[in-house]
């Protein structure tokens, strides 16, 4: 045998579909979400950096690495605002998980579609720490590819019964109010951001424009509001007024990533920020009274498509979903990559000959 | 139909065993280099990093990120010298190509052959422009994967017709013999590092080990060599003793990694060095005469496997050769990213009920 078996486990577009709706999408972000708790409580133990982005006039590529003891985990992921004029999703991503004692890359996965679920279920887990207990209703202010997810995660984690929901497109508004019909929401079309957000428990941002925007001002907040900021994640690419970051404290995921790409980039480098790993750890303080205002400054950090990768790897494994890629060249004598070419050429010849 | 057909061009390890076979060795070298020296005259087009490497206790797995304005590459290798123990190849990588327009992934392929291959074909770079034009012997210090590669490259593309071999480990020798039989090479075999190197015109070092070792020494060094120094490429992973660098001018890929990865990490950080692209551009000198000692101090850099990747698009492509991949999710209609669930969750029905 020339080489031995391939060894990367991979789940396709197709596959991926078949895995969320063979777990089931609130189980899904019960298991992500539950993950992503349990290695935010043993953050320390991770290898973190910031994310390699490369911008460019239309839009960004990102590879986000991280690492513990034991394994490596990445993202592709880009960020193209006008795709969608041409077909194409605003955000592509895929990720791989390797093990970090032999290197060898052992799960790759489409990941656009457990981006957006990931991200929602980081969402809740912020919420779960950060917004009231008793929230009911919901303001979803960008109802584009994330929207639906939002909403439901909420819907299933947090308790939202209700969302108001506005879009500068009504025509993405008309998508949401289609996808979410029947799922036991109630839902509330909106004419302007202000109008959404008014008498919501919480309130979540996520557009996709990259620009800074001013999508939440001041005087859209009331006493007691969670804001759930996840569509500024990058340079220039933000959507609340500083004036609303200086009203209630500023929970983040990795605070060296934030300061850049976060809603924070607005804010002097000694504005006061919490990483949230800190309070499900109880080393920091969450919220502290039903009347104040807490704000989630989201971006989306390398650890949460870590747990995101573990979760799916595990339940491709439990389901038996997916197939095995030969990315890696496996020389039968592994000092000898140039034998891999010989032993083919024999074989070629053989084949040639028969 | 739920969503568009896919759009990632994938090359697996047989595949690109095929595509080396199909292209021939010595076509692929002269390709792969000439791709290189191409993209390095264009070098101030690129948006050039350090890599991203996550150290650990038995080896090292890197993120290689590159881009110009129109496309995105990067690869992901490690280097575990330990794994060759258990059947695992020391080195393993697989490289992505991307859009920066719209950051669609085009092209997923394994690189670890190409890896040893674009490796062999920057050495040729490096050495037509800083080895005597009359080399004819080259010396061959670590035996292992990458060796036969670069014994053929030189072969082909510097005119080498005499390999003096020498390895700390006999069976690493043996095997480079095995394979370099019958290829129209003289082949010595040598006792020692110091045997293999006398009367070389070329010092090719290529070990594993991650120390900081002192294969070639100052009293190995006769006038007139050209140092091809390609083993020492993480930190704390050396192969010469740093008065061997002073010994000549010495050359770099990228300098900022070099300082870090490179033989220079044991210089200060005023040690001179010159970036080869700078040679190839007419805008810094190589070599200035036939007795002066020149180092080049290879690192392996992210745009040699940019070059070596849009080389393989292009022969793949050109040769029918590889398989399309599924890797990103595309809705039908990209702002509805909930939809591909749904439209699959109907399909599944209709499937449930056939």
């Amino acid at each position: 045998m020339a080489r031995t078996r391939p060894t990367t486990a991979y789940l396709s577009a197709e596959n991926i579909v078949r895995l969320v709706e063979t777990v089931g999408l609130s189980r899904f972000f019960a298991g992500v979400a539950s993950r992503i708790e349990r290695d935010f409580l043993r953050w320390e133990q991770f290898d973190k950096s910031a994310r390699v982005a490369c911008h460019s006039r239309d839009g960004v590529i990102e590879l986000m690495p991280i690492a513990d003891e034991s394994e490596f985990a990445f993202k592709y992921v880009n960020g193209h605002p006008k795709n969608t004029a041409t077909g194409l999703p605003t955000v592509m991503a895929f990720g791989v998980l390797a093990d970090v004692l032999t290197g060898t890359p052992v799960f790759l996965s489409e990941l656009t579609l457990v981006t957006a679920i990931r991200t929602a279920a980081m969402s809740v887990v912020a919420a779960r720490a950060l917004a009231r207990p008793d929230s009911r209703t919901m303001a979803l202010i960008g109802n584009g590819a994330q929207s639906e997810f939002q909403a439901l995660a909420f819907r299933d984690l947090i308790g939202i019964r209700t969302v108001r929901l506005y879009d500068v497109d009504p025509a993405a508004t008309r998508k949401l109010v289609n996808n979410l019909r029947g799922r036991g929401l109630e839902i509330v079309v909106c004419a302007s951001a202000a109008e959404a957000a008014r008498g919501a428990d919480i309130v979540t941002t996520v557009t996709a424009d990259k620009t800074n925007a001013t999508i939440l001002t001041a005087d859209m907040i009331e006493p007691g509001m969670h804001i759930n900021a996840v569509g500024g994640d990058c340079p220039g690419k933000t959507e609340l007024d500083r004036r609303v970051l200086e009203m209630g404290p500023v929970f983040v995921e990795f605070e060296p990533q934030s300061r850049i790409e976060g809603e924070v980039q607005q804010m002097p480098a000694d504005f006061p920020v919490t990483e949230l790993w800190r309070v499900l750890a109880g080393q920091a303080g969450g919220r502290e009274h039903a009347q104040q205002v807490t704000v989630f400054d989201s971006v989306g950090f390398a650890l949460e498509d870590y747990s995101a990768l573990a979760f799916m790897r595990d339940a491709a494994s439990e389901y038996g979903i997916g197939e095995a890629l030969e990315l890696i060249l496996t020389a039968e004598n592994p000092k000898d990559l140039f034998g891999a070419l010989r032993v083919a050429e024999h074989t070629d010849s053989v084949a040639a000959a028969a």
